[in-house]
This record gives structure tokens, C-alpha cells and sequence, in this order.
């Protein structure tokens, strides 16, 4: 089972950098996982993340599942071999794309049955199915089936969606327990939807479960930020401090910053790929659009001291011609910078707490934003 | 001005292996150039092309001239720094895309004009302005522009076609002479279609001219398979040995063989990087494609003993998932290989004229590709 040992507490904020022990080694946090969503980490190669600083990607369960499918990724042992990348592997549980992108999809007490989004093919993702396939996946971090539900929700239905979640939460817990695989961790979800009594109530009946760490499920889904912020912010304090607190699908730099503020400690998103293949590139002082005309014949890189490979050897000017005339390396280098913004963003914080200087690193990185966005130099 | 140093020539065919010395450092012949249309050998980086072993890569003018254009590509004082490539670099005339993508293209004795297939936009193009263009770009070695026909084309057409290049030839000669760019080399291209005698007195108009190389164009354009090869055949013997000869838009693993074998020292074509984001792979055995369903399960590399990055790391279920999937790696892995694939066997060419073993090196190649095919292998 992995280990997490807290470094360095913040006196100022909850912030907390450590370590976190596994099978396949060493994760320092805070830390941002990249999204491989089909086994890759979309335009990037396994020693470019690497270089970018990533420890542990993170691989989605329904993708895999359905291709290249749990026998062809048997042959190689798991995902890590296929897919060439040798450290740690979060796996969702599936159930998120099930209710965002499959079709048809009914839940019951039993799971999930739905309809692939790829060819119509007919599914059931149980919580046995979905542990089953991650382990499959030799997944380091696996996470337990949850029922999402859209939002704005009722009470009532965020209530019932808790309390699946938990009893599917057991059965994950015990189907993993007589699997007997330590080295495959399983993480609980804490749902309950914008109600901090529910959130506490998934919070206790999870936490009653012996889960090597624990995530916040069912935030970043529509509600204002504030709102999600909030629910970060009163569910984090509920959480064992001796485990990991996983803040799934999140989030901007801004959310990265503040979360990490309230004692969050692993993060994912698909914001800095997908906004890279967008053309939507992360700076210190914000983002920019490497499609607009300013940047035709800009010789400087996208960031005077990013030291990322792009920055390093690329202008604008080439970046956008690349990006307008749609080649292929356009989406690679744009999304090598935006996974080193977002990694180096995290080592940053990480070194502020071990200097206990959270709040003066926050301070900073709101000044850089804010000088340029009033200079309008972006 | 480039040289050719002749080393080895081979006592059973005509085939030789040298060294063409650039300003830019010297490329080991026979050689195989990458295309990089648009600044960019598609989905590859520099270093990669590097690891492949690319000496030289090509970059189309007329592409660059309409994106991103001179105006862009002089702030970076040419194309090598924009695109981080400090190779030499070979340049086509844009005359080749005038005539196979523009729109409403006319010739004349001045040059082409013709609308932009990008944006309708109208542009002119002489043997003067393609100079002056390729001059912006820094090219390495620059190519006359010539007047492209189709195949078939009467005798008659092809003369008219030669004579005028020969004319434009010789204006682009006297403006890369006025310019004093010796670092810049101009080869001359000859046409004459696909008739002996049009061709020798192409050959004889162009070489009469103090080009630091030759160029065949107009082969490839449809033509059979064994009529090219003769046209090379014929026309390699009339130009003169110290000189490099570069056999245009060509061509197949088959074709380089042969090619090399009748004194070629120069080569390009698309077919590579093309057919790499097709799922066309090309091992020694022939050619498969990645996306047949017999590979989904196979864990085996493309090819055994190939040393590319793609072959050390991902086996062919892997790269059948990221192509059916439609994942951006795909097509950076299988251009990786097909371009490591084509400059191998350059490099493979080289080391047996060395050895002055090139009929032997030429049996064996055929030898396993026929045994593989027979056997279903692929």
C-alpha cells in the first residue's frame, strides 16, 4: 500500500508538501497528473512528460476498456508497459464518461449498464468490473465506482448518489481486499453533491474504510467557482491528514493555487492538453491565444524565462505559423508548454511550503497575472 | 560554393558514395532528404530527425512563401532558425506547386502567376523571385525554377517546356551570381519529359552553366515505374561526376536501390512521412499496415531489429491502438520509423559501396523482402 509522509505543513495556510511512497516510486506533492485518456498523453511522448517533470499520469478506465480492451493490454501486463511510461498510473473508476459521454446509460444498485459512444456495443460496469479492469491496468492508484450526477441536483438526488456511492464503495474496498493486490491502491470518493452535510456524511462513511487515500468527487462540474472552492474548502478538513486528498478534475492555475491553500494534495485535468491543442497557452501573467495576429512575427518564445523545450528552441511567430497551418508539432509543442506550466507551477508551490512562504508565493503569482493583464503585454 | 568528394565507386555498378561539403557541414551520399513542407518534417522535432540520422531536410518555397511568408521568415534571418534546424537545407523552386496545387495558374515567359490555393490571393512567380525567396530562407542549396508538364506530354510540349527552363535557368544563375550568395548553391534542374534526346540537350544547355549540382525533375509524375528508371538511366551519365546528382521526388525503397545503382547521390520524396500517417510502415520485408486487425494483439515492434525510438519502445498493439484511435502520437511514431526506415537504408547503401559490395547489398535487399512477402510474414 502507498505511504504518504507530510514534509512540510504551511503555518499560514493549510498547504502541505510530501511524499507519496509506491510501488513504482517516489511522488512529491502538491502534484498535477497529466490526462492519458487512451494510453497516451495526447502529442507528448512518455520522456517528454518526464522532462516536463510529470510523476504519475493518470489513464481513463472507460477509454482503455473499451480500446484497446483489458485482453490486449493483458499481453504487456498492464498500461505501463504498453504505453512505454514507467512510473505511477491513476486510473479512474470509468463511471464519470459513463455518465458524461457513453449513451443510454442506466444505474441500478448492481452498476452501470450503457452503450459505447465508439460503436453502440453493449456494456455493465459493475464496482467488481471497474476494479477489475484497473487491475488489469495495473493501475498504482485505482478509484472506487461513484455515482456522478449533473449539476444543479436536488438534495434529495445528491443524497441517494451518496449513499450508492458508499455501499458501491464497500464493495470495491472488498472486492480489492480478496484480490489481494497492496501494490494496486484503492482511493474512496467523496460525493454528496453543493451540500457541506452531505459532503460530511460521504465524508464519515467513507473515511470508515481503510482506502490508502482519498478524493473529492463531483466538483468542477458546472457550479460557480466560488461554489466549488467552498466545497473543497469545508470537505479537505474531513479527510485523514496521515493520506492523500485527491481533488478530482481540477482545475485552472487559480484553482491549483487556492486548493493547494486548503490542504489539497494531487490534482488532474485535461485543461492544459486540450486547451494546448486549442492553441490556449499558460503564462505567469495569463493565458494567451497563439492563433492571434499579434504573434505573426513575434521572435520571442511564448515565455522569456519558461525553460520548457518550446521556449527554449521556438518563437511565436513559429508557433503560430505552425498552429494556423495545422501541423502536427504545433499540438505537440503547445502542449509541452502547458504541461511544464502546470508541473513547474506545482514544484513552485511545493517549494514555497518547504519555505513556509505559501501565502508570499500566492501573492507573487496573483501580481504576475494581474501586472500583465493591465499592461495587456499578453 | 558546396563540393562533392567522390570516396568510394563502386566496380560493378554505378553507384558512389561521398561527401557534399556545405556551408552548413557535410552530408554523407547517397542521402535521402525528409520533406518539411511547411517548415516542419511532419510530426517529427530536429533532434528526432537528428536521431534518425537526416543530414539535410527539404523545404518547399512555394508553401513558406505563402505561410508565413518572407516578411516573417527574415526576422529569424531564415528558416533555419525559425524552425530550429541547423542542417543544411535544400529548397524546391515552387514552380513543382504552382503547377500541381495553385489555382488558375499561367505561364509565361516572365513566369507563373497564379492564385494561392490557401486563400485566392494572387502572386507572381519568376526565376528572379524564387531566387530572391529561397535567398530569404537561407536555403543551402536552391533550385532553379523550372516549367513542371504532366504525363503524358507530346514531344513537342516537352521541348518547349525544356527550352524555357533552360532560359530560366540560366536568369536564375545570373541573379544568384549578382546576389554574390556562394554559401546559397543553385543547382539546375533537366527536363526533356520522357525523351532521350530532349533530355541530353537539357543536360547539355544546363551543364553548361557552373551549377554546383544537378537535379532530375520530372520524373515520378506518373509515368510507369520502368520508363523512370530508364529516363534516369539515360540522363544520370550526361552530368558531370564531381558534381552532386539529385533525382527529384523519388521515390520508393525499390527505387532508391535502383537508383543509387545507376549514380544518384540525392533524393526526396513525401512517401516516408506520407505514408506514415496513412499506417504505412516499411521494414525490410515489404510494407504493412498498422492498422490491420491481425496486429491487435501482436507485441511485437514493427521490426525485430530495427533501432528506431518507435521499435525499442512500442510494439505494433500499441501503435494499431494509437492509429485506430486517432491519437496525435501515432503519426510522430510512425513517421519516426519510416523516416529512421529510408535513411537506414541510405546509410545501409553507403556502408556497402564502401565495401565495394553494392550488387551483393542489392540481392540481399531483394531477397528478403520477396521472402517475407511469400511467406505472409507481413
Amino acid at each position: 500500500m502507498l505511504t504518504l509522509q507530510v514534509q512540510y505543513q504551511s503555518t499560514e495556510t493549510r498547504a502541505r508538501a510530501g511524499r507519496i511512497m509506491t510501488g513504482r516510486g517516489v511522488i512529491e506533492t502538491p502534484i498535477f497528473m497529466p490526462v492519458g485518456t487512451l494510453g497516451t498523453v495526447k502529442a507528448l511522448s512518455p520522456e517528454e512528460l518526464t522532462d516536463c517533470g510529470a510523476q504519475i499520469i493518470l489513464g481513463n478506465t472507460y477509454h482503455l476498456y473499451l480500446r484497446p480492451g483489458c485482453e490486449v493490454i493483458d499481453l504487456f501486463g498492464g498500461l505501463h508497459r504498453f504505453m512505454h511510461w514507467d512510473g505511477p498510473i491513476l486510473t479512474d473508476s470509468g463511471g464519470f464518461q459513463v455518465f458524461s459521454l457513453a449513451k443510454l446509460s442506466k444505474i441500478s444498485e448492481e452498476g452501470y449498464t450503457f452503450q459505447s459512444h465508439v460503436d453502440g456495443s453493449r456494456h455493465t460496469l459493475t464496482p467488481e468490473i471497474s476494479i477489475d479492469v484497473q487491475l488489469c491496468l495495473d493501475s498504482d492508484i485505482m478509484m472506487c465506482l461513484d455515482q456522478c450526477i449533473q449539476y444543479p441536483a436536488s438534495r434529495e438526488e445528491a443524497k441517494e448518489a451518496l449513499e450508492l456511492t458508499t455501499r458501491w464503495a464497500g464493495r470495491c474496498f472488498n472486492f480489492w481486499e480478496k484480490t489481494r493486490h497492496p501494490q494496486n491502491n484503492l482511493f474512496g470518493i467523496i460525493q454528496g453533491g453543493m451540500f457541506p452535510e452531505l459532503r460530511e456524511r460521504s465524508a464519515s462513511q467513507l473515511t470508515a474504510l481503510d482506502f490508502p487515500g482519498f478524493a473529492i468527487g463531483g466538483l468542477s462540474v458546472g457550479e460557480p467557482i466560488d461554489l466549488m472552492r467552498g466545497m473543497a474548502d469545508f470537505t479537505l478538513p474531513l479527510l485523514p491528514d496521515d493520506k492523500p486528498k485527491y481533488i478530482m478534475g481540477v482545475g485552472t492555475p487559480e484553482d491549483l493555487v487556492e486548493l493547494v491553500a486548503l490542504g489539497a494534495d494531487m490534482f488532474d485535468c485535461v485543461m492544459p492538453t486540450r486547451n494546448a491543442r486549442n492553441g490556449q497557452l499558460f503564462t505567469a501573467g495569463g493565458t494567451l491565444n497563439i492563433a492571434n495576429a499579434r504573434f505573426r512575427t513575434d521572435t520571442d518564445p511564448i515565455e522569456a524565462d519558461c525553460t520548457c523545450y518550446t521556449c527554449r528552441h521556438y518563437s511565436r511567430a513559429y508557433l503560430r505559423h505552425l498552429y494556423k497551418t495545422r501541423e502536427l508539432l504545433a499540438y505537440r509543442l503547445n502542449t509541452l508548454h502547458n504541461i511544464h506550466y502546470y508541473l513547474s507551477l506545482m514544484a513552485d508551490m511545493r517549494a514555497a511550503i518547504s519555505r513556509d512562504e505559501f501565502m508570499e508565493f500566492r501573492r507573487a503569482f496573483y501580481r504576475k497575472r494581474h501586472v500583465s493583464v493591465d499592461n495587456g503585454d499578453l
